[in-house]
């Protein structure tokens, strides 16, 4: 279905090829190991600050007509998004332009002129707003949830940094970032398509000649998961309260990562899985529920969100918990185990059709040190058993290890209640 | 790259089969052609609240949980919408599940159980709480512009309903509503994915048996575009103003449908694109801006959004003029117009890689009556020259033909004088 060949350039970038020769278009995507938890509060924004700064211009194309019209001309749109450790730029494209876009798209991360700095920060200011309040206060449940895991560390600071910060970064941070940061040890491209490996990696080592080898500093390891159950209320004056619960997880290298998985599955997969059937069908407590695993390098967040009127919002929150302990006190059936495992069988086989798909996992994926394959993946959550899953469900879903935030105007005993605090 | 089969069952539901043997997944649509357009102000939501039930059990799947078990194990998880003119039902599926999926999808649209009623009711409440503030009041800006366009006509009717139509609508309406409109000649099912046309006619003709024929009433014509500039403020507390301009535009069988979609790819098409360039990059007054075609059967919306700090919001809203009477002032270079030629050559290659898209065009499409291929729609859009831009842009883009709604705190004064008013 499509073949993976690896390579680097001479100065050390990482070329990964998913030679797809089914698929009629192609996919680029070029990561970078930078993202909010290298930041400090002082120069909080600055690695996405600096992904949008890119798209200004660079030698060859310096302004930001000339550098998206060479793309645009091949079907592409390059799209930036900043993480926590990563920055990724990923375009489709025809496959016949693919050594063109390499190109520029390189020559973008090397050799960038730093141009209207402040036109992109009246921009960077907007996609802000879009998460602040009429006061300016943030109303992003995720980032509150966040700070009460992760307190002071880098961990907790917003991806795109506040109006705060972002006010105060300039040229020149912005330029000593990216010489510190944009280094060939730290740059992975991949592309998935119709296309041929030895002509990739050509085009590779042309095109990022001259960018500086090293490796940028390690960040700071993530601090333990704080013992719970803890809570943040902030208020807002919506139609609806919006709750976030985080729980430890497992990184991807740990022996217990696919049972995080399954219970990813189980909880949220399909419509058939238990937050579904629990918080919606039977109960009516939300119009959507989701879970989800934020892994990070060596630690890993279990999520939940779900919106409700704010009445209800102790209620839901009460079901939620309810649902997360029913993993252990009503341990799957093996029917229930086997319909997750023949969905993670059906998502590794869609893979093949997904050209963005297959470039995110074989390009973001292995510069995060994830060597296994698709196939490997599928092998290890077929051989989850139920006694895993009540096991892990019973260590992480309790009270002592829940973080969560509320952002709305919920009747704040009644939810401190459900707690138990 | 595909091939397109046509057929029908024995009672009149129209199937369609996009045969893709290089992908290894298939897409399951199955479209109705009732939605809001066709509901009163005393039935607004009722299509969408259809939707809802159907989900909740069928003969043969009587609950939730065993009818969506039915489907999730062959990895597929049905997503409904409910848009103006279509109720669409959406499954991605194994190719070797197909024939089964057909089943239990034909069921629950034949065979509803119209179970728990009011359960349903609270969900779809939280769904329409997401668009309203703290007091139950609106704050869609896509709604308010509508309904400057369309008035007291369905086609200014929430999607979904309102907290109040909603809390009116009961089973007795809700089976009417079925026994109405889900008739034969008002569906059509299309498979795209490595699938036999003739397996999926055969499987779709015992599926569908008993099915009723015959064609449910015509909704009423869409009403003239009203003369502008019109204005409506919709007073909201967040931190930006939310500004949608709509404009008269041509439905897809009309001639001057391709200048459309060659003027919407000039003004919202990759980065190098007029709006971007001009509102994000030149002048940093959002973080996004799009345009879009909003399609109907005999008339169609040219849709434009975008939002900014409230003290920007007039700046916006004349830059925006600007960029549209701009493109009349300065048309396109040839090398412009070949760049969004371009990109719709490469749209149309993309196409044959995504099965969700090929189904979605081949059925959707078809129930609305587009018979066009999308190699034909590529040779349209070839076609379109730089008159005829000038021509049509000069025609549509201007005060009189401007409904302009804005949600949030912006300037009222300063707003309305932009405009003229």
């Amino acid at each position: 279905m499509y073949r993976i060949e690896r390579g680097r350039t001479p100065n050390g970038v990482r070329v990964v090829t998913v030679e797809t020769p089914h698929l009629h278009t192609a996919m680029l995507n070029l990561s970078v190991a930078v993202g909010s938890r290298d930041e400090t509060p002082e120069c909080s924004g600055v690695s996405h600050f600096l992904e949008h700064i890119l798209f200004r211009g660079c030698e060859d194309h310096p302004t930001s007509l000339e550098l998206n019209s060479a793309l645009d001309r091949w079907g592409g749109a390059l799209n930036g998004a900043t993480g926590q450790e990563l920055t990724t730029f990923e375009t489709a494209i025809a496959p016949e332009g693919i050594e063109r876009a390499i190109g520029v798209a390189a020559r973008m991360l090397v050799r960038p002129l730093f141009r209207d700095v402040e036109l992109e920060r009246e921009v960077i200011l907007e996609e802000i707003r879009e998460e602040v309040d009429e006061h300016e206060r943030p109303i992003d449940a995720d980032l509150h949830a966040r700070r009460l895991v992760f307190g002071a560390h880098p961990l907790a600071l917003p991806l795109a940094g506040s109006l705060e910060s972002v006010a105060q970064i300039d040229e020149a941070m912005l330029r000593q970032w990216h010489a510190e940061r944009y280094r060939a040890d730290a740059m992975l491209l991949c592309v998935a398509g119709p296309v041929e490996h030895e002509r990739v990696l050509a085009a590779c080592a042309r095109a990022f000649e001259g960018l500086p080898a090293g490796r940028p500093p390690d960040p700071l390891p993530a601090p333990p998961f704080p013992p719970g159950p803890r809570l943040r209320l902030v208020p807002h004056g919506e139609s609806q309260s919006d709750l976030r619960l985080l729980f430890p997880a497992v990184p991807e290298h740990h022996a217990d990562h696919p049972v995080f998985v399954v219970l990813r599955r189980l909880l949220d997969d399909g419509l058939a899985c238990r937050l579904q059937q629990e918080i919606v069908e039977a109960r009516g407590l939300a119009y959507s529920v989701s879970a989800g695993i934020d892994a990070l390098r060596e630690a890993a967040l279990f999520e939940i969100e779900a919106a409700t009127a704010h009445e209800k919002a102790p209620r839901l929150l009460a079901a939620l918990l309810d649902v997360l302990s029913g993993l252990h006190r009503t341990p799957p059936s093996a029917e229930e185990l086997d319909r997750v495992k023949a969905r993670a069988r059906f998502a590794g086989q869609a893979l093949a059709d997904s050209v963005s798909q297959l470039a995110a996992y074989f390009g973001e994926g292995a510069l995060l040190g994830i060597e296994q394959t698709p196939a490997e993946r599928v092998a290890a959550i077929e051989a989850v058993t139920c006694d895993d899953v009540v096991r892990v469900a019973s260590e992480v879903f309790c009270r002592e290890h829940l973080a969560a935030a509320v952002v709305g105007q919920p009747p704040p005993a009644e939810l401190r209640q459900t707690l138990g605090l």
